[in-house]
């Protein structure tokens, strides 16, 4: 066991080929990262047999038993009770400071509970978001809330987007990142009024940010913005119906150079120009979802994907913690006078 | 002129090329529904000279002067109380019985405002909708509200299922359309109140209607339901959302194909399958937006389509009154007690 300062908390025994799966992903993450220690908590008498197939990994990893699991179909409420689940411990881990950030593949209901009654809101925020990654043309943008909170209000909608924002200065690299708000026309008397009110709050605000005001679904992939802030029910339909089209799309193509022999000739040719594209769309590359908000760091990988998908999880985790991510938002967040964003609010009526 | 009882009016000033892409459409739209007339208004200075260029045509048109237009920055609030533009004035012939459907390419908007100030919303219905006809994998879908009713409550959206599901027979020439909620997740306890409520109420009341519950975004692709439900402003989310990343996937296909002469010659094997998806994913295919609950049809074309385009927006109106889908939904609604669906959501407190 290294002496490693940044430590990740693993949940083994979430997502579908739990644990295999996961500790795959430990391994391919562990090369990338060798300054990281895993905490992995997890049935030992699963774990301890895939662990050793992987001596480098092993000798990183710090293995402890949880006798339970959460399982997809549990109800938050059920599950932030039980303390023996390896999603808890993981969780928990961070909470006394063992590890600086979780990854799990498990339900996501349940790590965002857990995460929350364990880790606590940050001071001055209101509540957390899911935020994940993805691709546009020209690069890469983030979204939130991508489901944790169904209705939002503007101070809620306001808060993301200063998260958002560093966020996009940690994960994404980009020094000055813009910031749009999700809606369907650009005009200011366009879509709900929490949206309007989040518009007027930030653009009044004394917040640093480069707010550009209002982004419909149809621009984020010409790169317009690199942070997009909407609710958790908005962000959740956005980003399955790119997801969704995406897929569709592709399979359409897939299903008509099946279905004829001059198209597969003409793929053989193509395959070289549309792997670049394949590469730079691939989903596993985006896995990782991100829970901003907290004191601590909860990362929720999909719980489908392979071990290659899983350690991309890890990365974001890991790249994070190296920034200092949750002690950035702690400390920028007491710069904001939140009294003076709601009088802002209250100036509109 | 001939005396054909189906007449569509249409509005020749609205979209960015008016009228002269309005002309050309109906050209195309005058040889495939032989039996209807066109009423077209707008300024017979600039309409006459393109409509005699289309004798065929003109055999079926009668061009009406107006001296004014409703132009894209006009607001709702203002286009309402001017009667003399060609919008205003394309619509309330339907209103007069003179035209049984509208077709206008100018400001949705506008043309929502006017067609619920002229037409009024059909008894029993408490709000119109904006659908559209889309494309999934193994066919088409209708989809409401795009956009009409930012805010809905559960009666709203139980009124579009109702609608919607209609117009999929009608339009799609499905026998028992499957109805879907919009939502982000397939549990009952998913989402957001109204519509969990709403689903409550379509499955309780005697709306004989093939309801399968919640559909998500990634879902509708497969071909899952025939009718998707949402209110307008998460319903305009997902079509943008769609549209969008159909655009972006294509055009970062077409820019890989560029960049590579392998790829190049691929394409030409490929293109005769490729032309089979890019006829089915065709956008012009599918414009023309229906208003649905209204005592009379508004369609609206997209304002930067083509002739072609404008014709299957035409085609879309022809339809319909061909079905005699405005006097259907009369007639059914007729059938549904309202007080016995909101038994239903008094009963789920």
């Amino acid at each position: 066991m290294t002496e490693n300062n940044m430590v990740i908390s693993v949940d083994a025994m979430g997502g579908d080929n739990s644990p295999r799966v996961v500790i795959e992903g430990l391994a391919i993450a562990a090369k990338k990262h060798p300054d990281i220690k895993f905490l992995v908590f997890g049935d030992t008498a699963l774990v301890n047999p895939i662990l050793q197939r992987f001596p480098e990994l092993a000798k990183v990893c710090e293995l402890r038993h949880s006798a339970e699991m959460v399982h997809n179909e549990d109800k938050p409420s059920s599950v932030i009770r039980n303390r023996n689940t390896s999603m808890f411990m993981a969780i928990d881990a961070v909470r006394k400071g063992e590890a600086q950030a979780v990854v799990s593949a498990g339900n996501t209901g349940a790590l965002m509970a857990i995460s929350k009654l364990t880790l606590k809101t940050i001071t001055k925020i209101h509540r957390p978001a899911i935020v994940s990654i993805m691709p546009h043309r020209f690069g890469k943008y983030v979204m939130l809330d991508l489901g944790a909170n169904t209705e939002c209000d503007a101070i809620n909608l306001a808060e993301f987007a200063f998260m958002g924002e560093i966020l996009a200065r940690h994960a994404l690299g980009i020094a000055r990142p813009k910031v749009a708000l999700l809606n369907i026309g650009s005009e200011d008397m366009k879509g709900k009024e929490e949206i309007r009110q989040a518009a007027q709050m930030i653009k009044c605000s004394k917040m640093d940010i480069d707010f550009i005001g209002f982004i419909e679904p149809h621009e984020i992939a010409n790169g317009k913005a690199d942070v997009i802030v909407a609710d958790g029910f908005t962000g959740n339909i956005a980003l399955k119906s790119i997801e969704g089209t995406a897929k569709q799309l592709t399979r359409m193509i897939k299903d008509a150079v099946k279905s004829s022999l001059l198209a597969k000739i003409g793929m053989v040719f193509m395959m070289p120009a549309l792997w670049k594209i394949k590469k730079i769309m691939d989903p596993r590359i985006y896995n990782g979802a991100m829970f901003v908000g907290l004191n601590g760091l909860s990362v929720k990988s999909h719980g489908g994907t392979d071990a290659l998908g899983f350690s991309y999880a890890v990365d974001n985790a890991a790249n994070l913690i190296r920034q200092n991510f949750v002690p950035t938002i702690r400390e920028d967040i007491e710069k904001v006078d939140f009294d003076e964003i709601q009088t802002v609010l209250y100036d509109m009526y």
